[in-house]
């Protein structure tokens, strides 16, 4: 036995292997995962595995790796959520989102710290030597809402379009403020003083974070468009270029202490459109089909290993500073939503309700990320106990807030997605009164989203496609592209019910060269494979038809003989030939 | 600008976008692939690379790590080519094949391995120091052809399918082989002496090691296709279940010391038929593309390391030694080839013609698994020198012999694979007559190749489809399937040549209910991404409408101007309404 040598990647694929199955393993009983989120369940049993290895080994378990989540776990799960973003309610309310994202968290960080450094005050809790910016770097930390934990919530209750990506759109956004300030509090407590330039430059960061993230992420999402624009003789690695540029794109970033989940979601976002036109169908499928894959497989494994972590020896207990970070965590992040709502709704006519402010605030889940920066500390003598405070108010959000956000949003009856998609008479008016301001906008010399939006579709097919996409030489109409497209659904539906009229096709007539064949067509006609498949179907009837032959002789009636009758009267007509 | 921390990753991105790239820039030039062969342009590449680096670094270039081409860049080839193995071709020539892998590669290692130590008792060229277990070691990793070498230039010359498979699956099969005499010649290189039992263990090792991994990979396999029957409610995971459990088979037959490369087969083709009738339609596209871009990367990334490997200080030159062990390996295979097909000639009636056997003697490529074994031999004085000899057999077969395979098939006017796929009425043919040759062989008590299929399909859909197939309760007849699949086809051609007669589908006949809704159709109906099509579609055209409107007044004809004109003269408005 030689498990050295494959221990790495054995025990990689076993550990994907158990949140493979567990994900299965929910689904079975259908019951589970509507009562309880998929996200508890899997901490759940990361909690158990903990506690086994735990009971074995008789010392911690070993808790995730910073490293391995910042670079391999959550990159995908990114990459996904960019890819798929819904773009229209993502850029009109790309305001509210960077004031929540932005202001939003910097209040909160600020709101957390100063009021936990109140609590350090009080003697009676022994705390009085956690300085004030220990108390910062801990609310930087604590203050960001995850993504991964978001989404995992969300997707399951299906409340409308909007309060999604408000929620949503800020856990992704907020990472260039948490970045910022953490680096920021964190050289701050290693430096002996601090001078104003110091802050200045902080604020300064900002920006540099995050436009620097969407730039990074810009230029590699086209590089990966205008790279798809040479692969239709390879078709088989095409869909490696959307994951390598994206991955790429984030570890770039990274290097450059800049926001690499802004710099993954703008490549994902930038490059969409150019990729998809240019690569195949089956390519299409591939990505999309992967990243889902992944994602769903990171997710799944990093909420098992918050369970697997969370079990051992990590933790200082100190009741008060506990539970006040809980509460502080909940009661600035209400105030928070409330005050920023309060001038938002200034601007808007389509104004956030009440509601929705509830769960704007309740959904401010906290996740891997807080626990993954938290780990990251130097080592002082305080950590324990910020691990010990980070897991309770990981927890408390996954699991309180988490399981009953689903009957809260039933109980206050928040407006739902629509269960069907819009009617094309709806879209149509939609898009038709986007042109109408459009053009209002153009005329009045007001430069509002209407106008850029348009300015951009017009750079877009002035420049951009003629440089990314393959096939600008010789567009076919969309409109034709479409009228196609449910010209073969039709069909197909006419042939699976049977209403087609003409017989089935011929196979000297499958492969009989047409005039009208396109490159989707021969993507989609796999005739040694139907070849395949007939030979494969011909042969078992065939071999049944051979089988039952003896069935029908004068002695029994047709069906009612075992095949292994069949084979004992055969067994015996041999035995008397030899 | 922190590199250290991504530097893993980033640097493995990088290759595999090298890789990628390389293989783009060669199928720009159409020309060039079909003169040299891939293999070949890329371990060019990496030549050059190694140089540069050499050049750069003043010292040789990092060696292709063994453990990372066994462990990660080996197995999805092999996977690739056990997953789509033509298995009725191979299981015909089963035979044939396991002994050019079994009797060929022992005669090969002991032909080369004795008469290379003939040439080492040449006082003239000094290497009376090289002992013959030395040699027979040697002997041992040079003696193997190497699976991704062969496919590499093999898929490009299109000979028929016998003689591809008889080469191909020698390559495969032969890693049983492999392992056991270089394990053996090696563990004999460190004993003091050596007794008779050593060697018949060794012996016995071959069936261990052979069967072991067939087993273990069987087990994973049928594992595997178990598992996929309960992946109904979460689709987009399957088809990491394919991979995981394949990989998995691979790691555990490495870790007991099996053959890697037969467990991986093993698995690939039992799963194969049970896991693509429980999975979706679309997970398989995912899985066999995904499997096909692994292993192409794989392959690209073994020959440009292989290249790069070659630049550097490893080698100890001796004419003499290096000569002959390229002459050998040539002289030894072409014996071998001889006098096994002059057995398996006179047992078979589709015999295998000279010609044949020549491109079975000169496809004999050696390839990254002699390399990687080479480094992996314990340290001795000698082992620069084996080095060597390594590379140079290794350029010598994969460039001389890989780049006049083509015209020599061409010359000899071997038998091509036929371009068309076999019509029905052949199929049906070749098939009925299975059926009657198993029933000749069942009555006249012959349990011959045909008896035992017949077995295998009988236990097959009376126990194995039980347990591992989901639709097993309620099957729909194949035949039913196949027509069903033919009309959909017939219906798209029909679509898209215009002929369907029927208007266009109404969105609303898009999303009414239908009674013959299957799973199928189901997965096949897009609805929201079809209206997201229309959406942006209707968008594109009413913008275009829009801007182009004003074209349509008095002072122009339509088309004449430009939008450029038309932006110039909206700010002309704009400005004076400013």
């Amino acid at each position: 036995l030689d498990y050295q040598h494959v221990q790495v990647p054995f025990e990689i694929t076993l550990w994907i292997m158990l949140a493979s199955l567990a994900k299965i393993g929910f689904h079975l009983y259908n019951k589970l995962p509507s009562v309880v989120p998929e996200s508890c369940l899997l901490i759940f049993v990361g909690l158990i595995m903990g506690g086994i290895i735990y009971g074995l080994n008789d010392r911690s378990p070993p808790v995730m790796d910073s490293d391995i989540f910042f670079l391999y776990l959550l990159p995908p799960i990114v990459l996904d959520a960019g890819y798929f973003m819904p773009s229209r309610p993502f850029f009109e309310n790309i305001g509210t989102i960077l004031l929540y994202a932005v202001v939003g968290t910097i209040w909160n960080v600020f709101g957390i710290g100063f009021s936990l450094y109140g609590i350090c005050q009080v003697k009676a809790f022994r705390l009085q030597d956690v300085s004030l910016l220990h108390n910062l770097l801990f609310g930087s930390l604590i203050a960001a809402v995850d993504p991964v934990a978001v989404l995992a919530v969300f997707e399951e209750i299906h409340v409308n379009e909007k309060l999604h990506i408000l929620v949503f759109g800020e856990s992704l956004l907020n990472d260039a403020v948490t970045v910022v300030l953490y680096k920021l509090f964190r050289s701050f407590c290693e430096m002996p003083t601090i001078k104003s330039v110091d802050v200045f430059a902080g604020v300064g960061k900002f920006f540099v974070v995050g436009l620097g993230g969407v730039l990074v992420g810009l230029s590699f999402g086209f590089t990966a468009a205008f790279t798809t624009r040479f692969t239709k003789d390879i078709r088989v690695i095409e869909p490696l270029f959307v994951f390598l540029y994206s991955y790429l794109s984030y570890l770039t970033a990274e290097m450059f202490h800049l926001s690499g989940i802004v710099a993954i979601i703008s490549c994902a976002m930038g490059m969409k459109r150019y990729v998809e036109a240019n690569i195949s169908l089956k390519s299409h499928t591939t990505v999309k089909y992967f990243m889902k894959m992944w994602s769903s497989v990171s997710d799944t494994l990093i909420f098992i290993f918050l369970g697997v972590s969370t079990i051992g020896e990590n933790h200082e207990w100190n009741w008060p500073y506990i539970c006040f970070t809980v509460i502080f965590c909940l009661i600035w992040r209400a105030l928070g939503v409330l005050v920023l709502t309060f001038f938002v709704n200034r601007f808007h006519v389509n104004t956030i309700t009440s509601k929705d402010q509830f769960i704007i605030a309740y959904g401010g889940l906290r996740g891997a990320i807080c626990f993954s920066l938290v780990f990251l500390l130097p080592d002082f003598h305080r950590k324990k106990l910020f691990i010990a405070a980070t897991t309770v108010v990981i927890l408390f959000t996954v699991f309180i807030q988490g399981m009953t956000i689903r009957p809260l949003v039933d109980l206050l009856a928040v407006k739902r997605k629509r269960e069907s998609a819009p009617t094309v008479g709806e879209q149509i008016h939609i898009r038709f009164l986007d042109h109408l301001l459009a053009g209002i906008e153009d005329i009045s010399g007001h430069w509002g989203q209407y106008y850029w939006k348009d300015k951009l579709e017009y750079f877009n097919s002035k420049y951009l496609q003629k440089i990314l996409l393959r096939e600008y030489d010789q567009p076919k109409s969309s409109i034709v592209l479409l009228y196609e497209k449910l010209e073969r659904k039709h069909a197909i539906e006419l042939a699976q019910a049977g209403q087609l009229g003409h017989g089935p096709a011929h196979p000297s007539f499958l492969s009989s060269d047409r005039t009208v064949i396109t490159d989707q067509k021969l993507e989609d006609t796999p005739n040694p494979d139907v070849l395949d498949n007939m030979q494969e179907i011909l042969a078992r009837n065939l071999y049944r038809i051979r089988r039952t032959g003896p069935a029908y002789n004068r002695h029994t009636l047709p069906g009612d003989s075992e095949p292994t009758e069949h084979a004992k009267e055969i067994l015996i007509l041999r035995h008397k030939s030899l």
